[in-house]
């Protein structure tokens, strides 16, 4: 059976040879974070991002409606910010039962969406809603100076490869909520937030344009989405065991490491940048409040799409236990 | 129970409040066919639909994919056409079984898809799959020169009401999908031809900017749009029975007007334009092929939104037969 990546491409390559572009301000078609269009005379390009998320596979019944509501919201918007584009706009569908409205399910995610919304500055600009099994789909648009997009293609031999904040946090929190875990209380609520309230990261991403060379957020798993930047890159990369951020306290390193590099859902900023720039990094990690972990490193090589992760001999860590990431297919 | 259009206006309008926008370039918010955004420096406004359709409510299980995917693409091709926008650009979000993978169901509804994106000229720059119960999403984008797009609210007292081609076939195919008419071999084809593969009104779309005060497409059926344009203008409207599109032979008067006036998925366009374009609509008419039905008149009201339909003396026929739209939730 064909896997979701396989089927986006298959699909949205039929599309490309299938249509002849009538649409001249087209910049970067499927297969990024967002797709990127452009104004006709203008110097801002829109970057734009669609999801969808369905109950019983992206989230369960039992889910907060807030914080659903918020997270919906928020993945499109991690979209966005993986390109260096400001949120501008968003679009919703929904598809509900009667009880959701009645019993006032739908205000309440609803009231989680309108936070998400005006912690970035984000306008809804349009919806749809019907009868259904839950589902809701979120087109989100934001604008980027056309140039200075942030792409998964840009990685270069040599560069640094850096990854933003907490990596692991969200799946730990997952690990928990499906009882896999046991947290201490503190790391519980945190583990607990990340995986409900991402927040992505879109300051950042705003000030990486220039300095990377190349930008996705962390959905599908660490390792799974290095090897997305690799492969579009035509790069091999490496990761260095001692750079990875530490376990935390209580929490196994083989726990720890199937979070941090399998694990999806944290929308943290993984990105690739000329070593030159570490300096500069450093300083905007402090400015920002946002921890930036230099992880790894970019090489040419005769296999694009490749990781290795090394141990402190530089020796190759057997890679086969750990998750490689989330396919709604597989 | 709130009613699908209740559920949107409440949830559009706490958004509406709650979020204080952002976005300068916000020219038109939810509630008309589509939404307005415009590029900064440039003359052209973005033109924004959104629209899901779930199986069982929107579609059926056996339906054709071919058909299925056609249709998915043009009822917000639709929504472009209903705003005088050109359509340039889609996302599709997916939500299929495995089944639907490994079968080539999705393949044949992409076909379908993509015939229509080439009919229109639409570039797909998106796209997400997920598992899940069979549903889809699209964001569809048109430029339309700002200020020149088809509102709902610009009818103007003494305007006349127009529909375009053959509104109320759609749901004669409908009628006889679901067994509650036989209908002759040819006329039987044609309305399932409108049913399953409605032809936005693109080109009359374009053609009306200019002539047209108001203006959206029949989606919930003809006296419920006509309430819409009605209600945001803050007018009344009459309607006039000698003036309606004619049943066709070998169907009965009363199925015939709750097609044409009560069914949804027509996608034909309703629009309100002044007296003095009355040659010009005809000429227009001539030029693209497209019957152009003249079948009422708008009025200034103190009960704005009221809808009369009148017979050959003048006296109000009775509507309470007819069904008032398609309401998901109802």
């Amino acid at each position: 059976m064909a896997g979701e990546f396989a089927l986006i491409e298959r699909l949205l390559g039929q599309a490309a040879s299938a249509i002849t572009s009538q649409s001249t301000g087209l910049i970067l078609g499927p297969g990024d974070d967002c797709a990127l269009i452009e104004p006709l005379e203008n110097g801002e390009a829109w970057a734009i991002t669609t999801d969808m998320l369905i109950e019983g596979t992206h989230f369960l019944e039992s889910d907060n409606p807030e914080d659903l509501g918020w997270k919906t919201l928020a993945v499109n918007v991690s979209d966005l910010a993986a390109m260096g584009a400001s949120p501008r706009y968003v679009t919703l569908a929904a598809s509900l039962s009667a009880k959701d409205i009645d019993s006032g399910w739908i205000d309440r995610f609803f009231g989680g969406f309108v936070s998400c919304a005006q912690a970035f500055g984000i306008t809804l600009i349009g919806g749809d809603t019907t009868r259904g099994p839950r589902a809701f789909s979120v087109t989100a648009m934001g604008t980027v100076p056309a140039g200075q997009a942030l792409r998964r293609n840009g990685a270069i031999d040599e560069d640094d490869i850096w990854v933003s904040g907490s990596p692991g946090l969200a799946a730990l929190g997952l690990a928990q909520k499906l009882g896999a875990a046991a947290l201490p209380a503190a790391l519980s609520s945190q583990a607990s937030l990340a995986l409900h309230r991402p927040q992505p990261r879109v300051a950042l991403g705003l000030r990486l344009r220039g300095l990377a060379h190349s930008c996705l957020d962390v959905s599908d798993g660490l390792l799974q989405d290095l090897g997305h930047i690799a492969r579009a890159s035509g790069l091999s990369a490496t990761l260095s065991l001692t750079a990875l951020p530490a376990a935390p306290i209580d929490v196994s390193k083989s726990l720890w490491h199937q979070c941090l590099l399998g694990g999806g859902d944290d929308y943290e900023l993984l990105f690739t940048a000329p070593a030159a720039n570490r300096g500069t990094l450093s300083a905007l990690s402090s400015q920002l409040g946002i921890p930036l972990h230099r992880i790894g490193q970019m090489h040419s090589t005769v296999n694009a799409g490749t990781i290795e992760l090394l141990d402190t001999d530089n020796r190759p860590v057997d890679l086969s236990g750990i998750c490689k990431g989330f396919d709604h297919f597989a």
